[in-house]
């Protein structure tokens, strides 16, 4: 008999672990708290209900990763979208995965899982308890083979209200970004948002359309990078290439960091305009936008430090003791993850770290049938990350593979804990930090599914240094084993095409420039000189 | 008795031509048919009259050259001004120009020029009879001893409906952008902007964030580029420099065409975007746009070739059959400029370009007592450009400096008409366009205030040095001569701390890296290798 497995949550990293379980004959069932499929890519007007335990949207979010580095690895999104996909229509690609692999069988709408819990004979049968409530109906109780949660790390809003002194004083309207919808309350305001991530940095300058005055307040500062990168290649087809990561991890880390901080630095000096990070050895996530410096530049955003005192009317930020009248204070201080419905000794969180083992399976089980899936921030996308996770969880669930023994997975966990760092490379700051590439060959390796770069120089040159050299696109981890998809290499092949086939849309015939020509013989003589120069 | 000079306008070309009448102890009235000053720059509400003969903001403009580059040259921005000013400070601040040198006095508001006609004595007396209409009062004829036209290029909205088969047959609403004053009319509409000049640019942009679709139709593509140049310098204080500017022109023109393109691609591929300029040998102005790209990226915006044909409901572009559904266009198709109070005897206007020596004095005039201020178009700033314009005029009109005879003056305008080329440097292509510092630099000769840079080498070489490689910011024209500033100095030695005085509104400590010294000590070794290279 297939094993019965408990999938909670139906957004991105729940479709696909239905459909991986599906793959491995597995029979899951999707619990679904809301009345649709999407997670954090459904978005809900205003008037509608904040659901809880369920991140929120606001009008305009766009994909900060680009269609062919944030697709599914075996389902390209169709060739008319646009590189960064606007928030309506990832949804839309969402349905269109559920509707192909015939996953939406599988969910139980509107029916919210209340306890997971392990049977009595848990450390035999590994089996857990699924206690859910459906709308308008009685709770229910099942049992489980397996369980895979799939909530996100973007469930619970974090507002530390005690690090704003003054705040109760505060006479004018203040909210979390959890809250934010649409720019128009912004209309004619002083606006103070609180925090640099990607939706403080997205509402400031969205209210700086409407605003009289818009102020973004940051203790740390940030990495600001535009979708439109060198060239205006989108930046994490650039970016993230096996070759740039192969070159980043093998130098040392402060000469990584300071080409990173030129590299930066290039579009807008962050000093210059305010942002700067403070701490530039620990990379915290990029934050995305495409506007910011443009509206600094223009006066519309105003930089600030953390926030020294509240008043009724205004702030007082910690470099000067002017006082800014301010009408509207939005707290984009980000998200906190829980699972309400597990016990700590299951999953236990400390510091924003989950005991587990490669961010997906608790260390301290008997019995490896419970996974986490989607809790991992890394600078790729989510989507192929969470799917791949899925791919290991699934075969782990089924029995076809398995873990190392518990102490293994507790010494990987603490090494995290701890943050040590082996001097090379990147230094990721934040918990659930993690280098894309990196993971997401160690879990293909574990179910046999990493691109052997070697053989296929021999077999597939033109294939092999695509896959070495250019954007390291989900689809590569579909070129070989288990879950292979026969439309991989061509998808690998094409994906600059499709990346401009939606931007290319009125063209002009150019005769090439001599001096193009002469720029080249003379850029690789260069290059023959100074190649000379170091064997001499 | 000081000689009367009638001036037509008070836009920033009109309030400067006051000044410099007053300062060389002309008598000067200033005619503006509005209500206040400002002209261009004074918005009004959309539900307000359009003002026939005047151009029309909408509420989102900001300056296309920054503070430090186009202000009055002995007049800087307030320091807290952001470094590209909103259009509301910006006529604020030319409210403080008017105030700070008493021009108020001068200006007769509502009061329209009905007709500018030589007076019967004109070849003796060289006057002029200036016929106005004050509103509710009769029109009045007075006799002026010379006038100075400051209309403007951006008069007559420029609107070919011939050139768009079936636009009579269009169901939908359109309109010159011109009428244009607020994004919300196009909410979930589909939008299709015609003319990617700086106006079609910036709605298009801004209809994006409110429109379900945004097509921007472009025949001839054109350079786009940000405020927010080379590491987040303003755009023009890294490009119009004596330095760069010298260099350009000391290049063969296809060469510097070549760099350009490099340069302008270097922030996105204007092929790859659809918007790569047909004509890259002759330069039409930058469009600036800090969004335009990442609008692109996201499928905000889509470009379209140029217009096939119109239908009810549809149009339909060169390059493929498929008719897009269209709700409203907005036809940014430019402006024209004319003098209607003027007999074209006087200054005839032929294919966009007029016959004014210099851009300033009718080729024609037995007596040079009128001047045009304004009617260029450089790459650089209008303000110091109209200024210098305006400073030689007064001293022309008041007969200290001497034109030419007539001969010499119609040949300049007859070798600008046939627009032909050296084949070193860019080539300009509009009528209206110039070389901004080399422009500049030969009104400055005649009125003897062009600085002098050997000299000041020798008296004071840092000043020099900032003047030859820093940004050509207005302060270098009021460095000697009559004008001359005392404050200019200090505001040339000072300009990159205004600059990034409002923009770097959080500091954090840095250290120094080793590598950025290593990295420069290697470049330096570099350098040294080349040049022992190329002179062994």
């Amino acid at each position: 008999m297939a094993k019965r497995v408990a999938i909670v949550g139906a957004g991105v990293s729940g479709l696909t672990s239905i459909k991986c379980c599906l793959e491995e004959g597995l029979e899951p069932t999707c619990f679904e708290g809301s009345s649709d499929l999407g997670g954090l890519w459904r978005f809900t007007l205003s008037g509608e209900h904040v659901e809880e335990g369920r991140a929120s949207l606001y009008k305009s979010v766009v994909s900060n990763s680009c269609k062919e580095m944030s697709c599914y690895s075996d389902f390209p999104f169709p060739e008319d979208y646009p590189n960064y996909v606007p928030n309506s229509q990832f949804l839309e690609y969402l349905k269109m995965y559920t509707n192909h692999f015939n996953l939406l069988k599988c969910i139980q709408f509107k029916t919210r899982v209340c306890s997971v819990t392990k049977c009595p004979d848990f450390a035999v049968s590994g089996q857990w308890k699924v206690v859910t409530f459906q709308e308008g109906k009685q709770e229910s109780a099942q049992i489980f083979d397996a369980v895979m949660v799939c909530t996100g790390f973007l469930t619970d809003p974090y507002l530390p209200l005690d690090s704003f002194p003054g705040i109760s004083a505060f006479k004018g309207q203040y909210f979390h970004s959890r809250q934010y919808k649409h720019p128009d309350i912004f209309k004619d305001k002083r606006v103070l948002v609180v925090g640099m991530g990607n939706s403080g940095t997205d509402i400031a300058v969205e209210a700086s359309h409407q605003a009289k005055k818009v102020f973004l307040s940051t203790t740390g500062g940030a990495w600001v990078i535009s979708r439109v990168f060198d060239s205006g290649y989108p930046w994490d087809m650039v970016f993230m290439t096996r070759f740039h990561n192969m070159l980043r991890n093998s130098l040392p880390t402060p000469m990584v960091t300071w080409l990173m901080a030129r590299k930066m630095n290039n579009w807008f000096d962050h000093a210059n305009y305010g942002i700067a990070p403070e701490d530039r050895i620990q990379l915290k996530e990029f934050v995305l936008n495409d506007e910011l410096p443009g509206r600094i530049i223009t006066g519309k955003v105003s930089i600030r430090p953390s926030i020294k005192e509240v008043k009724e009317h205004t702030v007082i930020f910690k470099n000067t003791p002017k006082e800014e009248s301010i009408d509207i204070i939005v707290f984009a201080t980000g998200y906190t993850f829980a699972f309400p419905f597990l016990d700590e000794s299951v999953v236990k969180v400390e510091d924003g770290q989950a005991s587990l083992y490669k961010y997906v399976f608790p260390v301290h089980l008997q019995k490896p049938t419970l996974a986490v899936i989607g809790l991992i921030k890394s600078l790729g996308s989510m989507i192929p990350t969470g799917e791949t996770q899925a791919r290991w969880a699934a075969r782990v669930l089924k029995g076809m593979n398995k873990l190392p023994p518990p102490s293994v997975m507790i010494e990987e966990v603490n090494v995290r804990k701890e943050n040590k760092h082996s001097g090379f490379g990147l230094h990721y700051c934040k918990a659930l930090q993690s280098d894309y590439i990196a993971y997401i060959d160690e879990l293909l390796t574990y179910i046999n599914a990493k691109p052997n770069l070697f053989s296929m120089l021999l077999t597939d040159p033109r294939l092999a240094l695509t896959v070495f050299f250019g954007p390291c696109s989900p689809y590569q981890f579909r070129l070989t084993g288990p879950g292979k998809w026969e439309g991989a290499k061509k998808a690998i092949m094409t994906q600059w095409d499709r990346t401009f086939k939606v931007t290319k849309t009125r063209v002009v015939q150019e005769s090439p420039s001599p001096f193009a020509s002469i720029f080249k013989l003379f850029s690789f003589l260069t290059l023959l000189v100074a190649i000379f120069l170091i064997f001499l």
